[in-house]
This record gives structure tokens, C-alpha cells and sequence, in this order.
């Protein structure tokens, strides 16, 4: 299998190697043909190729069965012409990778560092299911003038029923409730989406399809997140929802994330950021850059078993008190890792 | 001063009555020259008159010196072909209503309550000012066909600048913070809105301008709340992070909100909805429409020391226990009315 890494900006080198170095101790565990090769994308590309995606690095990616993403964007970027973010909308649509999934669980060891009640997050267990190539992130015709600007929302009925049944069959694994995401008493495409859904719940009998409107869902994650079992929506409320459900398992460093093609290639990245500020100091939480290559070893290449003792032993390291900083700990990049490593071995 | 009161649907006539019960014994005690005048409006003017905005309505209202809304909507109107939000849409539209405004404050009697812990909670204090009558609600072309939709957002430099000075000129009267929220690495209409900030901006040199993702603001109101001041933005991610934001104080039967129209004229509504599974039970609580009557008094006729009386007095009943269903108590809807008045008495 070729894997194409693509570690980008601020701590997305150091948090691919940590990723990588695990991979080879279960690759090697498990006799897994694995190949990885790694290529210049977002901030990084920009400096060294003027554009955040050379055409290298997308060659590169159609040729590849499984993509690692670390993470884009930094400080020195934010003012330039081009910018890293441009480089992964660029990707998502070039590699039509229609289908954002983020798994979000509130491990023990960090569930006392959720913002909310631990009544409130113990046993919160979802994922949101975000459209990723449609919605008003794409749609044309968008036009900034000096007095005036606008932006378009479009979705065909294809796009949102492939993004419904995507959604519906990871519920069909799951406790099979779908919570379906819309503005439908205001929106047109919000109303396409909801006639859709219950088409769609229709190939599905075996799963609970309720409609919700965002602004709902946005008070409700907050208040009942163990509520949720599947969650799908188009592409900026997920954009703003997953972000919002993110904070529920008390930090954004171990929560990994997929983003599904059609043609069978995926690409899988931690769901924070490039954390310009804590860059190169050998102290970045690599949990959910491990987790990001666990998620491909199972959905790319259906390796139920290597993917698992990565996701336990990661959570078993933690549960030790084995913690980064964002966790309150004090163990190191390095050293996390390394405990993983001792772990699998 | 000549009010219209909307009261509306569900539980919106219980609490209508309650706020203007409240209303006549502030009145006799500063003197104040009031009139009311009740209208049909929502799922009951479909009922009556098969609109959700009879041209009655609707006039009396501009003839109005302020309105006061209840709540509206309810299941038997879910699937109709007119819907009392449609009423609502095009009454912010017709009186311009542009500026939604929507304190947020944790008061004792209701910290406990909040699904966030208490040292993430306690302090918190902001206000999200909301644009109201533009963007993706308003624009034009909106399309629904069989296979596809479309929903166009746009926003001109002016109707920008009107709401950013609003929500500008209230961070004076306060912390002097503006955080003005886009998704200017994406949408046209966010990078026009993130220039005139900066423009806004330079017309207030004592307020400091923060710009904010919207799908980090929707992370940090939950992971640090007391951080905010005034959040400014556009009407789709307003109506999200307000609604987010209402879970904080762990009732949405507190907060009030104004919406401001270009002419002087405002409509003041609590933030919850019609309820109406406890309609009619004389349990709602009715906290959020008093403390909007009071928002009225102070912001539309400028009457201060009633305005306060009224909002103290609310929070000294709620803190000597005296509590609605929503809040853990057992307190009536008419019983909280009487142990305010009795004590403005
Ligand atoms: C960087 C940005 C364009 C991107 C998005 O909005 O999709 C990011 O926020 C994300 O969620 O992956
Ligand atoms: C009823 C609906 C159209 C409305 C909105 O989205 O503006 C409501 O959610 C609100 O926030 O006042």
C-alpha cells in the first residue's frame, strides 16, 4: 500500500513522524506491506513552490491508496496572496473527497478536562458526518467588489444523497439514530436536504432519521452531547458544528478525522491545527495524528486488528497518566510516543 | 408610548400577560404614560387570517413605539404551506429590524444550572450583536427544483457597517472587546465584512477589534466564555453562536433580546421559543419576556431606573429561591409574577 504523508506547517512534521514511527512497529507486528512517500503541501509548498498545492503533491496523491495530512497554516501565511487553506480546498475538490467523518469520545484521562459537567460529556460517543465538496465553499457564481459582495450555496440532489447514504451506513454500524442537520424553514438547499433524508431513511429501515435544525443542534450538542449517535450536514454547519463538538472531550489533541473520496482514497488528518506557537519544541499531543493513521489502516485497508492496539494502546498510555501538556501532563512528543511503541512491541 | 404586543403562540399569551402585568405596576410607580395594543401574529394569525403577518398587524406596528414579541410557531404548523416564521422573516425585513441584540449573563440563581463547569462559566458576561436582515436569509436568486437548490448570500458595504458601528458603539458603554466573527479564508461576503471592520475599527480608537473564524468562536464560547465582550456578526453564524450561547447560563428562559430597526423602532423577544408542550399550564417561566420589556424601556424610551428595578428585581426573587420549573423549582408562572410585583410595589 502507498501512503502519501503530507506533514505541512507547525508541528504537522513532528506529529507525522510521531505517526509514522508508530506505523512501522505495527506494519512490522502485523506484516503489513506498507510504503510511504512525502510531499510539500500548504505553507510549506507556498514557500517552496509558490502555490500550497504543487502538482506534484497531487499526482502524487491520485497515485496513492491512503493520504496522511498533518496540519496547514501559520502566522506568516495569513496576510499572503495565496494561502495554505486555499491548497486544501483545492485537494478536497481535486480528489473529490466528498465525505468528512469525525469520531468524537471522551476518553477517561481527559475527561475532567472537558469544559462541561462530567454528567454531561461521560458517555458521549458520535460522529459528524460533514459534506465536504459542495455547499457555499464552492459554489459559483462568488464576487467581492469595493460595495457589495456574494457567495453562493448549491447542492444537487446527487451530492446531498450520496452524503445521506455515507452517513445512514456508518449509523447501520452504530446505535443507527442519524440526526440530520438543516436551516430547511429558511433555506432552499436546507429543504432539498431534508426531502432527501427521508428518501434516503427509506433505504434504510433498520435506522432512526430525525431532522434538526443547526441553530437547535448548536444549543443541544452543548447540553445533551450523549443524545447523538450520527450526525450529518452539509458543509458550513459541519465546518462550524464539528469544531463546536470537538471542545466536549476537553482537548482538540486526540481527535482524528477522515475525509472519504469515490473512487475509494481517502485522506485522514488530526482535526486541530498546525499550533504555530508550540512548533518544533518537541512537545505537540500526537494522538490524533496516530489515531488519523489508525482510522486509514481500518478504512482504507480494513485492518480491523493493527488499527485497534493502535487506538488501545493509545488510550491505555493515557490512562497511565502518560500525558502531553494540552492533557496536563508533562511527557514530551517523543516520549509518548515511545511509550506507545514499547506498548505494541 | 404607544406598544404593540405580539404575544404569538404556545406560551407566548402566558408570558405577554405576565411581562405586562409587571409593565402597568412599573409604569404607576415612575409615572409612565403607557398604551398596549395586541395583535395577531404567527401560527395564530394563520389560524385567523391565513397569514402569519396580517397587514393589520403589520401597520399597527409601524405605527408602534415599540413592540414587544412573545414566541411563535408550534407543531400544527410544521407542515403547512405558510409557516409563522415566514411572519417572522418578513417583519424584520419590513421594519428593518438589522440589529439583533442578545445579552448573555449567568446569573447566581441559575450557575449551577449551566451544563459548563462553574470556574468556566462564572463571570461570563457578553453580548452577540446579530445582523438581521441580510446574508443568506434575504439573498436573491433562491431556487428549489428536483435536483438541485440554490441559496444566495450577499451583503453590501453599507448594510455591514450599520450593524459592525451598532455592536461598536455598545462595546463602548462595556469592556470596550469587539470580536468580529467571519469565514473570511472562504466566503466573499466574510472578506468584505473583515475590511470593514478594520474601517469600522478606526472610527472607534478606544475599542480594540478582534476578527475570529466562526468555527473557532463556536469552540471558544464553549472552552472560555468569559473571554467574549460583543460579538458582531452576520445573520446565519449569529443565529448559531446565539444560539449556542444561550446554553451558558443553563436556561434559555432568561435571556431577552432586542432587535433594533433603522427608524428607532424595535421588537423585543425572548430568546426561547413557543414551548408548546407546556403551553397553557401556567409553568413557563417568565423571565426572559419581563427582562425584554425592560430592554424596552431603557433602549427604546430610555427610562433607566424602572428598566433596572425591573431586571434587579427578577434576579433578587430568583435568588431568594423562588424558581420556575426550567430553573429546578416549583414556582408558577403567576406566582413569579406576583413576588416581582409585590416587591416593586
Ligand atoms: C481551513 C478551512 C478552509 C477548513 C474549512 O473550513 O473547511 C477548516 O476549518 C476545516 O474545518 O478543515
Ligand atoms: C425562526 C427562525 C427563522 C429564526 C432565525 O433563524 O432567524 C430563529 O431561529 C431566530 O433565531 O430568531
Amino acid at each position: 500500500k502507498k501512503i502519501v504523508c503530507l506533514p505541512g506547517d507547525g508541528i504537522g512534521q513532528e506529529i507525522m513522524n510521531s505517526a509514522l514511527q508508530v506505523m512501522t512497529v505495527i506494519a512490522d507486528k502485523y506484516q503489513l506491506d506498507l510504503v510511504t512517500e512525502e510531499h510539500d503541501f500548504g505553507g510549506a509548498a507556498i514557500d517552496n513552490h509558490g502555490h500550497p498545492l504543487p502538482e506534484a503533491t497531487l499526482a502524487a496523491c491520485q497515485a496513492a491508496d491512503g493520504i496522511l495530512l498533518g496540519a496547514i497554516g501559520g502566522p506568516q501565511w495569513e496576510e499572503a496572496e495565496v494561502r495554505p487553506e486555499q491548497g486544501l480546498l483545492a485537494l478536497r475538490k481535486a480528489l473529490n473527497l466528498y465525505a468528512n467523518i469525525r469520531p468524537v469520545t471522551v476518553p477517561t484521562a481527559t475527561a475532567h478536562l472537558s469544559p462541561l459537567k462530567p454528567e454531561i460529556v461521560t458517555g458521549a460517543d458520535f460522529v459528524v458526518v460533514r459534506e465536504l465538496t459542495g455547499g457555499i465553499y464552492f459554489g459559483e457564481p462568488r464576487e467581492l467588489n469595493q460595495e457589495d459582495a456574494l457567495d453562493t450555496c448549491t447542492y444537487t440532489a446527487a451530492e446531498i444523497r450520496r452524503i445521506l447514504r455515507k452517513g445512514f451506513e456508518i449509523a447501520q454500524g452504530r446505535r443507527k439514530l442519524v440526526t440530520s442537520v438543516d436551516k430547511a424553514n429558511v433555506l432552499a438547499t436546507s429543504k432539498l436536504w431534508r426531502k432527501i433524508a427521508e428518501e434516503v431513511a427509506s433505504e434504510f429501515p433498520d435506522v432512526t432519521l430525525e431532522h434538526h435544525l443547526v441553530d437547535s443542534v448548536a444549543m443541544k450538542l452543548i447540553q445533551e452531547p450523549t443524545h447523538f449517535d450520527v450526525i450529518i450536514t452539509e458543509n458550513l454547519f459541519g465546518d462550524i458544528l464539528s469544531d463546536e463538538a470537538s471542545v466536549i472531550p476537553g482537548t482538540l489533541g486526540i481527535l482524528p478525522s477522515a475525509s472519504h473520496g469515490v473512487g475509494g482514497l481517502s485522506l485522514y488528518e488530526p482535526i486541530h491545527g498546525s499550533a504555530p506557537d508550540i512548533a518544533g519544541q518537541n512537545i505537540a499531543n500526537p494522538v490524533s495524528m496516530i489515531l488519523s493513521m489508525a482510522m486509514m489502516l481500518r478504512e482504507s485497508f480494513g485492518w480491523e486488528a493493527p488499527a485497534s492496539e493502535v487506538e488501545e494502546t493509545c488510550y491505555a498510555v493515557m490512562a497511565e497518566g502518560v500525558l502531553t501538556g494540552d492533557l496536563g501532563g508533562t511527557t514530551s512528543t517523543s516520549e509518548f510516543v515511545e511509550a506507545v511503541i514499547k506498548k505494541i512491541q
